[in-house]
């Protein structure tokens, strides 16, 4: 592989994966190596989404050579910003051995490793409690990388003997380049609200505590102390917004590599803002945020607790031409806007995931809410199952090759760039016209081509709790310019929400990005197969909201008229349908979820039913003859895919598929089942 | 096992091996591991040597956990002295990783491990190198235990980090019990001269260094600066005997011993004389023992080095009662002593070793003098292979298993407690009578029985250069009181020395040890079964020393006449011999090693020939005609061997095989090819 990448080391943690985002939005590759001991996988798949690509992880831990030198051996590493380790004062304590096998061995091992494969650029993630009590000498506050280290806990001391090896190693090797960053007290969260702080147990610091007094998880703040010779008599310390402290990693990277050629450096720099704030100072702010004065009390010093240890950010800001920008009340805001999104952190309850498949990355995500079970996989946002006390009632496989297979009918699969039928080999736009890839006889376009969005890896998920106690999946998907021949960059994102009372919804929402075209025809559903507990569909008693559908040439396409049912209720029997019917005929809008959600259908056999409602004109009815699949026969299921009516890219109706820069398409589908 | 164990880690090394010595002679049973990757094995068999018993050893580097695990699993160990480490601070400046990662890693995971099976007492081999330049203080020298630490180099360093370590286990759980011992500087050797240090390459310190100079390997001593402010202008330095060091560990490990139950502790101890010595006081004091000045030249000052480095031992000293007893001349005694006779350590070019059979530790040792190559086991002493010029001389297994197997005729086994026959089943001496296991008809006890030398594990060797160039390989066994019916316990060493000219000499000494009687019979040989390159004997021509032999009666016991061949120069052609041959009937001598070897036989085929000489009154000659094992076939090779005339116990002339405690018994046989 030519292209260089960055190894970040603990790249899931909190300070590293705030920084992975700044390194790729600063145009750099990044390989995240992390072993998720302290850290989630979660923050992956949002730093991926954020970025709106995927970041290569291993999960692997450092201690182990031989995982880590195949690391630097599938993708060529220029450089190494290392984060990896355990970081709790207080358990340190409680566990020494731990924290020096984690934090020693595992960085030793590190080098090892990089001076094996000649990768001799290291940013290392150290911090200020090195420094120990600076108030011990005379005129050492603000901390300059001068003062004399003395740490005082176990985590401080494996902070401090990676810096002595790394230097022992420089001394040894002159080639090497190390930065040594020193962190003060980082705190907020990213300006998203999607990644931050997510403390294991009781929170060591001050605001990761506060926030959960905020979100309700403790009952108040404890001050150790406001006895002292401070403003308001609580302890001064420099708290920097973890942004501003993954931008300093930015920094320091590239003045290593701006450094002359065959010259090395090893260089201590502290990473803070030079401003103090007493803890009323930041319980203020995060208050001011949160919107109420959350409950403290007052108690006792806490020992080696000292008034004042502010950095001096001097080096850093002359050196490496950083500075905090952010505000304590910036950051403040950020975490509200993390802890409200994520109270608790990135742990769920009631969701999992596992690999799914030899697709590196791709995973089966499940949210099981007392017994209504939905497993959604990133191949194709696909829903792979949904499940009432046990009983199916999608039709799904158990491995991803049979859905990446061409024989696979769509199954529960989320499907674009257009659902459904474009006749005529392709579409024109403002007298523009494209050829779309033609997977169908007769010159058609099915389901947006046989690498549709149905074939795709997408990204994601985040997962959220909604307040209603619904639980959120959401997808992200970029499909380029010139895809099956559509055009423009297109990003999707599929939100599925699962909520109480069995109902599974999805949000569609698609934008133009980039500068590769600002125009596409678009329409997008999910291609899930219901079964209510029969083998065949035929006995499945079946209520539709309209009797209209489209009348169909000998090609499937749209004639321009419609025909009528002569009843709106009855059992499928043997009826064969593949037929477009038609809510809304006259429907202009390109983001349907304004409207109200519709019941389409109410289909029910002896022991289950499924409503389907959905925001949209159209949707397809396929009792999925066609099935012949696996274990799947002819009618194993039936289809109800709410859209935009079939070819209408090709119609006088088109305007409700043509998709331009700055609109958002959008539309919601709901099944409801029992 | 119910027995417990002290752990020693590095237990091949210098000071390490110093100390099992000492642990094992103060009743403690020992177990070492050691990676040898800065050490020798020879080393342990020295050790074995010295203390008379096998010690269990484990080439195992601490870094691998899961075997590491396993030696706490097979042995039940009480605690640790943990001496592996890397130690030349030179070096640790240059590749400081390795340090690292073998010292501070090999800590780590010896302490987790140590957790997991919750064996919680260590004592640990700091350095005074942690106190660093202790004359950038007042009133520190001599350096008391809270002298601060600032180490200046990387191997320090390492002793720094792991003395923090496990103070923080230590602090995290008070059931640890740490003895931290701060070394001053170890020097000499033991005083048996059979272990002392061995530094690979240019030595780093002042005497070994010396010792290099005296032996002729470099050329002379460089002194870093004699414009110090000492008696004599040289750098004050506090160097102790490694012996008195190693009893250091013994005091400090029943010190711990002795706390309380459930009570912990943490402590560091110098171990140094308290008296400081000069470069110069030191190389005169060698010099003198070596007797002669040696050549040494005065340049610059060395960077770092500091006027004096003297220990404050008194904390040692009160509450460990232990105190340095031996001088520097002592000291430099005992060096001389083990350079003049391992002039290149326990390296010797034409001396390998390897792994032979299943028996733990057993091992074929094998000297190659250009071209002629002796092999020999530690099961029953036995020469394996000899070959000149690649041909084969002696008859000899590839594998252990067939020398363990009672179809071995002996091929080359040392013989004992008695060689050849007893008759009567047994023996009387001072009126008191002895049954001897009966392992042929007629109830006689044939090569001391079923079990007898030739099926022991030998200990050992220690292999030495003599000074004509030979290489010799002693083995020791002490047999136990009773063992095959024959008293007391008896200590028997077989020194081979493989010399120029094709020549092996076996000498055999043995004497009565513990308490367990104070009289035996004796009698010892070696059965090597000789061939000189046919596939049967009956070619080759015999010339013998001498034609009397004695008469048999059926039992194949001497009649008491002796009979008289024709000639004494013939060929085997078909004859059979099973014969006793007679040198000296009336020997009187117990150790007939004061005797001039006489030319006992000549044999020669067109190839090759052998002459066997000995001191022996008697040598037993044989055509081998009962071989029928694996390729081996009747009479493949011939046996010579020189011994006390066959049951000389039930003789009037028992004198020369009766040994009484005090005496000793000794014999030489010598092997010359061609």
């Amino acid at each position: 592989m030519s292209e260089q990448y960055i190894l970040v080391t603990g790249g899931a943690g909190y300070i590293g994966s705030h920084t992975v985002i700044e390194l790729i939005q600063n145009g750099y590759k990044v390989v995240i190596v992390d072993n998720l001991i302290n850290s989630s996988f979660d923050a992956v798949s949002r730093i991926e989404f954020i970025v709106g690509e995927k970041v290569p992880f291993f999960n692997v831990d450092l201690k182990d050579e031989k995982s880590l030198t195949k690391v630097f051996e599938t993708y060529s590493i220029k450089s190494v910003i290392h984060f990896a380790a355990l970081k709790a004062v207080g358990e340190s304590t409680k566990i020494p051995l731990d924290y020096y096998d984690n934090n020693v061995n595992g960085t030793i091992t590190l080098l090892k490793v990089m001076n094996n494969v000649n990768v001799k650029t290291i940013v290392f993630s150290s911090s200020a409690t090195v420094y120990g009590d600076a108030t011990r000498f005379e005129n050492m506050i603000p901390i300059p990388e001068h003062c004399p280290n003395d740490p005082t806990n176990p985590y401080g001391k494996t902070k401090y003997v990676i810096e002595q090896i790394i230097h022992d190693l420089y001394n040894s090797d002159p080639e090497w380049r190390a930065a040594i960053l020193r962190y003060f007290n980082p705190i907020g969260a990213h300006p998203s609200g999607l990644i931050g702080e997510d403390p294991l147990g009781i929170p060591n610091n001050l605001l990761p505590y506060l926030a959960q007094v905020a979100i309700g998880r403790r009952e108040k703040l404890s001050i150790f102390g406001n006895d002292y010779n401070s403003h308001d008599g609580t302890p001064i310390r420099d708290y920097i917004h973890v942004v501003d402290l993954a931008k300093g990693h930015i920094a320091s990277l590239s003045y290593l590599n701006n450094l002359e050629s065959n010259k090395g450096l090893f260089r201590e720099w502290n990473l803070g803002t030079g401003k103090g704030s007493t803890v009323f100072d930041v319980y203020h702010a995060f208050s001011k945020a949160v919107g109420r004065d959350l409950p403290y009390e007052v108690v006792g010093r806490r020992a080696g607790d000292v008034l004042d240890l502010t950095a001096n950010p001097t080096r850093a800001n002359t050196e490496l031409e950083w500075f905090a920008e952010k505000s304590i009340e910036d950051a403040c805001k950020d975490l509200w806007r993390w802890t409200t999104k994520n109270p608790f952190g990135f742990q769920l309850d009631n969701y999992k995931w596992t690999i799914f498949g030899e697709i590196e990355g791709n995973r089966l995500h499940t949210v099981d809410l007392d017994g209504f079970k939905v497993s959604i996989t990133n191949y194709g946002a696909t829903i792979q199952n949904i499940e009432l006390n046990g009983d199916k009632l999608v039709l799904g496989f158990d491995n991803l090759e049979s859905y990446q297979s061409s024989s696979n009918p769509f199954f529960g699969a989320t499907v674009g760039r257009y659902a459904n039928r474009i006749g005529n080999g392709g579409f024109t736009i403002d007298g523009k016209s494209f050829k779309t890839e033609i997977n169908e006889s007769e010159n058609k376009t099915l389901h947006g081509g046989s690498q549709g969005f149905d074939k795709k890896q997408w990204l994601g998920p985040i997962v959220l709790k909604e307040d209603d106690n619904s639980v959120s999946l959401s997808f992200k998907y970029i499909d380029p310019n010139g895809s099956n021949g559509f055009p423009s960059d297109l990003e999707t994102i599929v939100k599925y929400i699962v909520s109480p009372k069995n109902t599974l919804t999805i949000d569609f929402e698609s934008q133009i990005v980039g500068n590769n075209g600002d125009v596409t025809a678009l329409n997008l559903t999910n291609h899930s197969y219901f079964t209510l507990g029969d083998d065949v569909i035929d006995e499945y008693q079946v209520e539709l909201s309209t009797p209209k559908y489209l009348a169909l040439d000998s090609n499937q396409l749209p004639t321009g008229e419609t025909k009528k049912l002569d009843s709106t209720s009855f059992k499928f029997g043997s009826q064969q349908f593949d037929d477009d019917f038609i809510i809304n005929e006259a429907n202009e809008l390109l983001d349907t979820r304004s409207q109200d959600l519709k019941t389409l259908v109410n289909i029910s056999s002896s022991s289950h039913s499924i409503k389907v409602s959905s925001t949209e004109p159209a949707f397809q009815l396929y009792t999925g003859d066609g099935i012949f699949v696996g274990e799947f026969k002819s009618r194993a299921g039936f289809a109800v895919e709410p859209s935009r009516p079939v070819n209408a890219i090709n119609s006088s109706n088109a305007k409700q598929v043509i998709l331009r820069k700055g609109e958002t398409y959008g539309s919601k589908i709901q099944y409801e089942f029992a």
